[in-house]
Protein backbone atom coordinates (compact mmCIF):
# COMPACT_ATOMS: atom_id res chain seq x y z
CA UNK A 1 0.00 0.00 0.00
CA UNK A 2 1.81 3.69 -0.54
CA UNK A 3 1.72 6.23 1.93
CA UNK A 4 -0.98 8.30 -0.18
CA UNK A 5 -3.45 4.98 0.40
CA UNK A 6 -2.66 4.21 3.90
CA UNK A 7 -3.46 8.09 4.87
CA UNK A 8 -6.49 7.71 3.33
CA UNK A 9 -7.95 4.41 4.69
CA UNK A 10 -6.70 5.99 8.23
CA UNK A 11 -8.21 9.22 7.66
CA UNK A 12 -11.24 7.19 5.85
CA UNK A 13 -11.60 4.80 9.32
CA UNK A 14 -11.97 8.21 10.87
CA UNK A 15 -14.37 9.80 9.38
CA UNK A 16 -16.39 6.50 9.78
CA UNK A 17 -15.32 6.39 13.82
CA UNK A 18 -16.42 9.79 14.09
CA UNK A 19 -19.90 9.48 11.89
CA UNK A 20 -20.95 6.75 14.36
CA UNK A 21 -20.16 8.52 17.54
CA UNK A 22 -22.23 11.60 16.38
CA UNK A 23 -25.17 9.05 15.69
CA UNK A 24 -24.91 7.90 18.90
CA UNK A 25 -24.62 10.88 20.77
CA UNK A 26 -27.61 11.98 18.68
CA UNK A 27 -29.49 9.02 19.73
CA UNK A 28 -28.04 8.95 23.22
CA UNK A 29 -29.79 12.78 23.41
CA UNK A 30 -33.19 11.56 21.87
CA UNK A 31 -33.70 8.84 24.48
CA UNK A 32 -32.53 11.03 27.66
CA UNK A 33 -35.12 13.47 26.31
CA UNK A 34 -38.05 10.79 26.15
CA UNK A 35 -36.92 9.24 29.33
CA UNK A 36 -37.33 12.94 30.90
CA UNK A 37 -41.14 13.70 28.74
CA UNK A 38 -42.27 9.47 29.78
CA UNK A 39 -41.34 11.06 33.63
CA UNK A 40 -43.19 14.00 32.79
CA UNK A 41 -46.29 12.25 31.73
CA UNK A 42 -46.26 9.59 35.12
CA UNK A 43 -45.62 12.66 37.04
CA UNK A 44 -48.52 15.01 35.30
CA UNK A 45 -51.06 11.75 35.94
CA UNK A 46 -50.40 10.75 38.58
CA UNK A 47 -50.78 14.59 40.16
CA UNK A 48 -54.52 14.44 38.12
CA UNK A 49 -55.58 11.63 39.72
CA UNK A 50 -54.37 12.77 43.54
CA UNK A 51 -56.38 16.28 42.90
CA UNK A 52 -59.47 14.46 41.52
CA UNK A 53 -59.55 12.03 44.39
CA UNK A 54 -59.51 8.92 42.24
CA UNK A 55 -56.05 7.46 43.30
CA UNK A 56 -52.68 7.76 45.07
CA UNK A 57 -52.61 9.95 48.22
CA UNK A 58 -51.89 13.38 48.96
CA UNK A 59 -49.18 13.07 50.90
CA UNK A 60 -47.02 12.17 47.80
CA UNK A 61 -48.26 15.50 45.51
CA UNK A 62 -45.67 17.94 45.98
CA UNK A 63 -42.84 15.20 45.88
CA UNK A 64 -44.45 14.39 42.16
CA UNK A 65 -44.87 18.47 41.66
CA UNK A 66 -41.44 19.60 42.50
CA UNK A 67 -39.96 16.09 40.52
CA UNK A 68 -42.11 18.13 37.48
CA UNK A 69 -40.10 21.38 37.65
CA UNK A 70 -37.04 19.53 38.11
CA UNK A 71 -38.11 17.32 34.45
CA UNK A 72 -39.13 20.85 33.39
CA UNK A 73 -35.61 22.58 34.07
CA UNK A 74 -34.15 19.74 32.48
CA UNK A 75 -36.15 20.44 29.21
CA UNK A 76 -34.10 23.71 28.79
CA UNK A 77 -30.65 21.33 27.96
CA UNK A 78 -32.69 18.44 26.27
CA UNK A 79 -32.67 20.04 22.85
CA UNK A 80 -28.74 20.05 21.94
CA UNK A 81 -27.87 20.96 18.33
CA UNK A 82 -27.65 16.99 16.02
CA UNK A 83 -30.79 15.97 18.14
CA UNK A 84 -33.36 16.58 15.46
CA UNK A 85 -35.52 14.92 13.04
CA UNK A 86 -32.21 14.91 10.87
CA UNK A 87 -30.29 13.00 13.10
CA UNK A 88 -32.59 10.59 14.83
CA UNK A 89 -36.26 9.24 15.51
CA UNK A 90 -37.80 12.13 17.37
CA UNK A 91 -40.99 13.82 17.30
CA UNK A 92 -39.63 17.30 18.02
CA UNK A 93 -40.20 19.66 14.97
CA UNK A 94 -37.08 21.48 13.36
CA UNK A 95 -39.18 24.89 14.37
CA UNK A 96 -37.18 24.30 17.74
CA UNK A 97 -34.07 24.44 16.11
CA UNK A 98 -35.35 27.37 13.64
CA UNK A 99 -36.96 29.34 16.18
CA UNK A 100 -35.04 29.39 18.84
CA UNK A 101 -36.57 32.47 21.11
CA UNK A 102 -40.35 31.31 20.49
CA UNK A 103 -38.65 27.63 21.75
CA UNK A 104 -36.93 29.48 24.71
CA UNK A 105 -40.35 31.59 25.46
CA UNK A 106 -42.24 27.76 25.93
CA UNK A 107 -39.71 26.35 27.53
CA UNK A 108 -39.45 29.38 29.80
CA UNK A 109 -43.11 28.99 30.46
CA UNK A 110 -43.43 25.29 31.45
CA UNK A 111 -40.49 25.84 34.15
CA UNK A 112 -43.10 28.72 35.22
CA UNK A 113 -45.58 27.26 35.40
CA UNK A 114 -44.54 23.72 37.00
CA UNK A 115 -43.06 25.88 39.66
CA UNK A 116 -46.20 27.24 40.34
CA UNK A 117 -47.66 23.90 40.72
CA UNK A 118 -44.63 22.72 42.85
CA UNK A 119 -46.07 25.64 45.59
CA UNK A 120 -49.65 24.88 45.11
CA UNK A 121 -48.56 21.56 45.62
CA UNK A 122 -46.71 22.32 48.57
CA UNK A 123 -50.12 24.22 50.40
CA UNK A 124 -52.04 20.71 49.50
CA UNK A 125 -54.72 23.33 48.39
CA UNK A 126 -56.65 21.28 45.85
CA UNK A 127 -58.40 23.78 44.62
CA UNK A 128 -54.90 25.76 43.73
CA UNK A 129 -53.35 22.63 42.72
CA UNK A 130 -56.25 21.72 40.06
CA UNK A 131 -56.45 25.42 38.62
CA UNK A 132 -52.30 25.44 38.24
CA UNK A 133 -52.63 22.06 36.83
CA UNK A 134 -54.84 23.42 34.39
CA UNK A 135 -52.59 26.10 33.79
CA UNK A 136 -49.75 24.03 32.93
CA UNK A 137 -51.15 22.12 30.48
CA UNK A 138 -52.12 24.82 28.54
CA UNK A 139 -48.82 27.57 28.89
CA UNK A 140 -46.33 24.26 29.20
CA UNK A 141 -47.55 21.07 27.33
CA UNK A 142 -50.06 22.35 24.94
CA UNK A 143 -48.25 25.52 23.88
CA UNK A 144 -45.01 23.41 22.91
CA UNK A 145 -46.68 20.27 21.95
CA UNK A 146 -48.75 22.41 19.18
CA UNK A 147 -45.78 24.24 17.48
CA UNK A 148 -42.65 22.23 18.25
CA UNK A 149 -44.07 18.07 18.22
CA UNK A 150 -45.16 16.59 15.57
CA UNK A 151 -49.06 15.77 15.17
CA UNK A 152 -49.80 12.20 16.42
CA UNK B 1 -95.00 -3.77 41.41
CA UNK B 2 -95.23 -5.53 44.33
CA UNK B 3 -93.06 -4.44 47.46
CA UNK B 4 -91.09 -7.00 46.91
CA UNK B 5 -90.03 -6.69 43.53
CA UNK B 6 -89.75 -3.04 43.87
CA UNK B 7 -87.38 -3.61 47.24
CA UNK B 8 -84.98 -5.76 44.65
CA UNK B 9 -84.80 -3.89 41.87
CA UNK B 10 -83.35 -1.02 44.39
CA UNK B 11 -81.10 -3.43 46.05
CA UNK B 12 -79.73 -5.10 42.56
CA UNK B 13 -79.47 -1.32 40.91
CA UNK B 14 -77.47 -0.65 44.69
CA UNK B 15 -75.06 -3.87 43.94
CA UNK B 16 -74.63 -2.96 40.31
CA UNK B 17 -73.87 0.84 41.28
CA UNK B 18 -71.60 -0.24 43.65
CA UNK B 19 -69.69 -3.01 41.35
CA UNK B 20 -69.28 -0.01 39.28
CA UNK B 21 -67.81 2.44 41.08
CA UNK B 22 -65.00 -0.37 42.69
CA UNK B 23 -64.30 -1.60 38.84
CA UNK B 24 -63.27 2.50 38.66
CA UNK B 25 -61.41 2.63 41.33
CA UNK B 26 -59.50 -0.52 40.71
CA UNK B 27 -58.86 1.14 37.83
CA UNK B 28 -57.78 3.96 38.88
CA UNK B 29 -55.40 2.62 41.21
CA UNK B 30 -53.87 0.40 38.65
CA UNK B 31 -53.85 3.42 36.41
CA UNK B 32 -51.78 5.53 39.03
CA UNK B 33 -49.66 2.53 39.52
CA UNK B 34 -48.20 2.35 36.05
CA UNK B 35 -47.97 6.42 36.05
CA UNK B 36 -45.82 6.06 38.99
CA UNK B 37 -43.61 3.22 37.16
CA UNK B 38 -43.68 5.07 34.09
CA UNK B 39 -42.06 7.72 35.76
CA UNK B 40 -39.34 5.65 37.65
CA UNK B 41 -38.63 4.60 34.48
CA UNK B 42 -37.92 7.82 33.01
CA UNK B 43 -35.73 8.81 35.73
CA UNK B 44 -33.75 5.75 35.95
CA UNK B 45 -32.84 5.93 32.10
CA UNK B 46 -32.17 9.84 32.43
CA UNK B 47 -29.63 8.83 35.78
CA UNK B 48 -28.22 5.99 33.90
CA UNK B 49 -27.48 8.45 30.95
CA UNK B 50 -26.45 11.29 33.03
CA UNK B 51 -23.98 9.10 34.66
CA UNK B 52 -22.02 7.28 31.57
CA UNK B 53 -22.06 11.06 30.17
CA UNK B 54 -24.12 9.74 27.02
CA UNK B 55 -26.66 12.71 27.31
CA UNK B 56 -27.93 14.77 29.79
CA UNK B 57 -26.37 17.56 32.22
CA UNK B 58 -25.12 16.88 35.69
CA UNK B 59 -27.16 19.93 37.09
CA UNK B 60 -30.19 17.33 36.94
CA UNK B 61 -29.32 14.30 38.28
CA UNK B 62 -30.13 15.31 41.59
CA UNK B 63 -33.37 16.32 40.74
CA UNK B 64 -34.01 12.97 39.02
CA UNK B 65 -32.52 11.03 41.90
CA UNK B 66 -34.54 12.75 44.43
CA UNK B 67 -37.77 12.55 42.40
CA UNK B 68 -36.91 8.68 42.49
CA UNK B 69 -37.15 8.68 46.01
CA UNK B 70 -40.38 10.17 46.56
CA UNK B 71 -41.91 8.07 43.61
CA UNK B 72 -40.80 5.02 45.77
CA UNK B 73 -42.44 6.65 48.65
CA UNK B 74 -45.60 6.50 46.89
CA UNK B 75 -45.60 2.83 45.79
CA UNK B 76 -45.60 2.05 49.77
CA UNK B 77 -49.33 2.95 48.87
CA UNK B 78 -49.55 2.39 45.63
CA UNK B 79 -50.62 -1.15 45.35
CA UNK B 80 -54.16 -1.23 47.67
CA UNK B 81 -56.42 -3.99 48.29
CA UNK B 82 -58.85 -4.53 44.75
CA UNK B 83 -55.87 -3.31 42.64
CA UNK B 84 -54.40 -7.03 41.83
CA UNK B 85 -54.89 -9.09 38.79
CA UNK B 86 -58.21 -10.19 40.16
CA UNK B 87 -59.36 -6.92 39.58
CA UNK B 88 -58.22 -5.32 36.47
CA UNK B 89 -55.08 -5.48 33.86
CA UNK B 90 -51.92 -5.17 36.08
CA UNK B 91 -48.82 -7.22 36.13
CA UNK B 92 -48.73 -7.21 39.87
CA UNK B 93 -48.44 -10.66 40.75
CA UNK B 94 -51.32 -11.42 43.59
CA UNK B 95 -47.80 -12.35 45.61
CA UNK B 96 -47.73 -8.79 46.54
CA UNK B 97 -51.21 -9.15 48.74
CA UNK B 98 -50.38 -12.75 50.03
CA UNK B 99 -46.84 -12.39 50.86
CA UNK B 100 -47.24 -8.65 52.67
CA UNK B 101 -44.70 -9.00 54.71
CA UNK B 102 -41.90 -9.88 51.86
CA UNK B 103 -43.62 -7.23 50.06
CA UNK B 104 -43.48 -4.22 51.97
CA UNK B 105 -39.44 -5.46 53.19
CA UNK B 106 -38.82 -5.17 49.07
CA UNK B 107 -40.41 -2.30 49.34
CA UNK B 108 -38.29 -0.61 52.23
CA UNK B 109 -35.28 -1.77 50.65
CA UNK B 110 -36.33 0.08 47.42
CA UNK B 111 -36.88 3.53 49.62
CA UNK B 112 -33.61 3.37 50.92
CA UNK B 113 -31.69 2.46 48.25
CA UNK B 114 -33.47 5.41 46.28
CA UNK B 115 -32.64 7.87 49.23
CA UNK B 116 -28.90 6.68 49.39
CA UNK B 117 -29.28 7.48 45.33
CA UNK B 118 -30.13 10.74 46.04
CA UNK B 119 -27.66 11.58 48.54
CA UNK B 120 -24.94 10.36 46.14
CA UNK B 121 -26.68 12.40 43.40
CA UNK B 122 -26.35 15.85 45.64
CA UNK B 123 -22.33 14.81 46.11
CA UNK B 124 -22.10 14.66 42.52
CA UNK B 125 -19.68 12.18 42.78
CA UNK B 126 -20.34 10.03 39.15
CA UNK B 127 -18.37 6.61 40.51
CA UNK B 128 -20.41 6.84 44.33
CA UNK B 129 -24.26 7.38 41.56
CA UNK B 130 -23.01 4.84 39.28
CA UNK B 131 -22.42 2.24 42.41
CA UNK B 132 -26.02 3.30 43.99
CA UNK B 133 -27.35 3.23 40.79
CA UNK B 134 -26.64 -0.68 40.73
CA UNK B 135 -27.55 -1.04 43.91
CA UNK B 136 -30.92 -0.16 43.47
CA UNK B 137 -31.30 -1.64 40.47
CA UNK B 138 -30.54 -5.15 41.87
CA UNK B 139 -31.99 -4.59 45.66
CA UNK B 140 -34.93 -2.30 44.56
CA UNK B 141 -36.03 -3.05 40.77
CA UNK B 142 -34.88 -6.59 40.74
CA UNK B 143 -35.55 -7.86 43.88
CA UNK B 144 -39.48 -6.71 43.70
CA UNK B 145 -39.70 -7.35 39.70
CA UNK B 146 -38.31 -10.78 40.35
CA UNK B 147 -40.87 -12.15 43.00
CA UNK B 148 -43.74 -9.57 42.72
CA UNK B 149 -44.22 -8.60 38.98
CA UNK B 150 -45.02 -10.88 36.11
CA UNK B 151 -42.61 -12.02 33.84
CA UNK B 152 -42.83 -10.66 29.82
Amino acid sequence: MTLKKTLFSVIAAGVIVSSAGIAAASEDNITYRKSVMKAVGGHMKSIALIVKGQAGDMKDIASHATAMAGLAKATATAFPEGSGPMDGKTEALLAVWEKPDEFKQVTMAFIAETEKLAEAAKSGDKGAIGAQLGALGKNGCKACHDNFREKN
